[in-house]
C-alpha cells in the first residue's frame, strides 16, 4: 500500500533546507566518511530510512561529491528484496543520465527488514579489511572483549547497549564477485548471529546498521575503532578476549 | 552558597557571541578532538569550569555535532561528587528530550576538586589505549623521559612545567563496567601520584586536566604525542626511560 | 590543425565560474590530493584533457595553492611528445614570472596518446613508494587479487572494469635522475602491459589515468588503497594473490 | 642602522589584507602545520624574514590559534644572537599580557645569519623524532639516497636542488634541557655540514630553512616525507642508501 507520488511530489522529497533531511544527510555524512577513508574510490555509503521511504546514493560515483539531486528514493514495502537494475517501484530516480542506485541496495534492505533498522552504513575501511586478513583463515567471526568502545555498540545493532564485560561478536562472510550476491550470505549470517551489530565481508569491508542514522554512524565509528585496535593487538600478539 | 538562577538567567548562560565562552568552546574543541580521533563514536569530551560554574556536554551523543543549547551547567559547589542521573543542583538542563549529562561528570569533578583544575579532557585515543595494552600487564604507571614534549606538561597538571630530564609518570587504573565507578579509582590514583598530570584507564582512554582549557588541551596533545611515540618505541624495543 | 588562439582567447580558456572547468578542477583536486599526502612538497599533480586542449599545473610549486591563472594550456596535437622547456605550441603560458609547465608533461602525454585518456594523475604517495621497496628487488610488477577495491579499476585504465577474481597487475619501472627521462620507460611498460591501469615508479610514485577526471581520480584512490593494503599484507606475510 | 619605528608604525607592520604578508602567513601556515602534526601542544612554528625584519610567533601558545596581533617583530640586525627574554631591540611586542617570543628565536637566527635564509620552520614531527630513535645511537647524521623526494631539497637549504642520485645528509644533534641552549650545537652542525638543508634534534624534532617561506615549507614537507619513509625502511630492514 505504498502511496503513489506525482513526479512533482517525488522531486520534492529530496529538496529540504533541513540539514537533517535524509537527502542532505547522506551527502554530508559521505563527506565525513571520505575523510575517514571509509568510502574512497566510490566504495561504500549510507542508506537512510524515513518511515516508509528509503533514501539511497547512486552506484559508482564519488561519494564525497554526491548532491541531493543524485539521491534515489524507494518505498520500503518492496514485494521482494530489490536487486540493482531490477524492475521495481522507484519513487524517485535522479534525472542525471546513467545513474544507477547503489549496488548495496539489497544489502541495506537486509538491515531494514531483518532488524527494522533506520539506517545502514557500508564502509571499505582498511581496518575492517585488514582485520579479516589478520584473523586465521577459518575464523567465522571477530570476537573482542574488555574494550570501553564495546559499550557504544547495541545488541543486534538495534537493541540494548553492550556492556564492558560482554564479548562483541561480528560474523565474517566471504566476498562474492558481484555485490548483490552477498545478500543471501549476509542474511544467513544475520539469522545465525541475531546479536551481531554488523557483518564483516572478508577482503571487502563491513555493513553496520542502527535504529537511526545517529546510532548507525556512532556504531560504525565504535566498530571501526575496535577493528583498528584489534589489528594492532593481533600484530603485537595481544589476545583479543579472555582477558584476566 | 550557590547563586539561584531564574530559568531565563540559566538559559542565558550558554548563549554568547564570544567564541571563547565555555558553551561555544566545548562545541568547537569537540570538533577538533573528533578530527584527532579522540572522541569518535560519542566517547570522550571536555568539561570547562568558569568560576563557580561547570559546563558539560551530554552523554552518548556525537561529540563533533554538539551545539551550545545541548550544554549542561552545574554549580561547582555540589555537596558531594555528582553522579550521573543522581538528584543534584543543576543550573541548566538542555530542553531536548532524553539528554543526560556526560557519564564522565564525577571524573571531571575529581580534577576540579582535587587539583583545582579549570578544565578536564577525556579521550579514547588509540595511542592511550594501545599504550596500556603494550606495557606489561602489571605496570602501575606509564613512565617516560628524555622527550622534548615532556616540557609541555605540568607537575600535577596544574603546577610548574616539567623539564626535559624529568621523568613523566602517568598512573594506569583498571577499567570498570560503569564509567562513574572509575571515580574512586581515579581519585585514589590522583592522591597516590600527586605529580601526575593525567590518569590512564586501561582499555579505555585517558583523563587530562589543566588550570585553563588552553592548558588542558595543550597538555592532552603533549601527552597523546608521548603515548604515540611510546607505542612506537615499545614496538621497536627502544627503552622509554633511563636513557644514557 | 590546432586552432590559433588570440591572447585574449587563450586567457579566457582558464577563466570560468563552472567548478568542473579543468582550470578550476585542477586547483580543487590538488587541494584534496595534498590532504591525502599525494602531492606534498610540490610533487605530483593532475593533467586534464578537454577535447583538443590539455590543462597542466606548473612545475615545482605548492600544488595545494595553485590558482587557475597558473594553469598552462597546450594543444593535444603536438608534433612530438612535449618535453618540459622545449620549444612547442603553447596556447597559454601563465604570466607569473618563472613558471614552467609540470616536469610530468611528457608522461601525462603517454596516457593521452597511448590510452586516449581524459586525465592523468601523478602521486608521490608513500603507499606506492613503500610498496616498490617492500616487493623483492627484481619484481617487474605489482600483482594482487581477491580485493573488492580491484573492481574500481578498469582494464588498461580506460576499458571495462576489472572483476573481483581478476588479478590486477601494475608494472614497476626504475626511477631516473630527470623526470622526463621516465617517458620512454613508461611508454615501453604501457606497451608491454596493455591491461595495466597505471605505472609504478620505484622510489618515486605512480602514474594513473582514466577516460575522465572522475575515473582517473577514483582509480587513483582504488589503486592507492590497494597499495596500502598490500604493504600491510606484505609486512604481515599475507600473500597478495593465489588466495584459496 | 635599524630604522626607528613609532609605535603606530610598529603596530602597522602586522596589519595587512595581503594573505601573503608574513604576519598573516605565519597564522595560516601554523594551522596547516597543526593538521600535519608538526606543531601540536604549542611545539614548533615558523619565522619569516622580510628584508630587515623578522616575524615570530609567541612561545608556549596554541600554534593553530595564533592571530596576527600576537606576532613579534624584530630587526634582523641584532648586535648578537637574540636570546628569549634577553634585552634586545624589539620593534613590536604584542600587547596581550604575558606573551614571550618563541623559545626558538636564536635557532631561527642561525638560519638567517649563517644561510641568509628567508624563513625557518621548526617541527616536532613524530617522523623526525622516531627517526632519531631508530637510527643507531651514535649515528651523527641521517643519510638517504635514491628517493625522488630528495630532488625537492636544496644544498645547504638555500643553494641548488639536490639530484636523485645525491645522498641527502642531515646532521643529528643532541637535545638540551633549554631550547636556546641548542643554539651553539645547531650552529656548529651547520658549520660542519655546510650542505645540510636542516638539523635534526634527537628526541625533539627538526629545523628546516629556505630562501623563501615557500621553499622552507616545501623542503620541510620533502624532508618530513623522507623521515617517514626512512622510518618505514628501517623497520622493514631496507637500506637507506648504497642502493644498487
Amino acid at each position: 500500500m505504498t502511496k503513489t507520488y506525482t513526479s512533482e511530489e517525488a522531486e520534492a522529497l529530496i529538496h529540504s533546507h533541513d540539514p537533517e533531511h535524509p537527502a542532505n544527510l547522506i551527502c554530508d555524512l559521505c563527506q565525513g566518511f571520505y575523510k575517514l577513508g571509509w568510502v574512497t574510490g566510490t566504495g561504500g555509503g549510507i542508506s537512510i530510512r524515513d518511515k516508509d521511504l528509503v533514501y539511497l546514493a547512486p552506484s559508482g560515483v564519488q561519494k564525497e561529491r554526491i548532491k541531493p539531486e543524485h539521491i534515489f528514493v524507494l518505498p520500503i514495502a518492496q514485494s521482494s528484496v530489490p536487486k540493482p537494475g531490477s524492475k521495481r517501484d522507484f519513487i524517485r530516480i535522479p534525472k542525471k543520465e546513467g545513474l544507477k542506485e547503489s549496488q548495496c541496495t539489497p544489502l541495506f534492505w537486509n538491515a531494514f527488514t531483518m532488524r527494522n533498522a533506520g539506517a545502514c552504513i557500508h564502509t571499505h575501511s582498511q581496518h575492517a579489511v585488514l582485520l579479516t586478513l589478520l584473523l586465521p583463515r577459518e575464523t567465522p567471526s571477530f570476537r573482542i572483549s574488555h574494550q570501553e568502545m564495546i559499550k557504544g555498540v547495541r545488541i543486534g545493532g538495534t537493541g540494548k547497549a553492550l556492556h564492558y564485560y560482554d564479548t562483541l561478536q561480528v560474523p565474517i562472510i566471504e566476498n562474492t564477485a558481484v555485490e548483490e550476491d552477498l545478500t543471501e550470505g549476509m542474511a544467513e549470517a544475520m539469522a545465525k548471529y541475531p546479536d551481531a551489530p554488523a557483518i564483516l565481508v572478508r577482503r571487502h569491508g563491513v555493513y553496520v546498521w542502527g535504529n537511526t542514522w545517529e546510532q548507525a554512524k556512532t556504531q560504525a565509528e565504535c566498530l571501526d575503532y575496535l577493528f583498528e585496535i584489534a589489528c594492532k593487538m593481533l600484530q603485537n600478539k595481544i589476545p583479543l578476549e579472555g582477558f584476566e
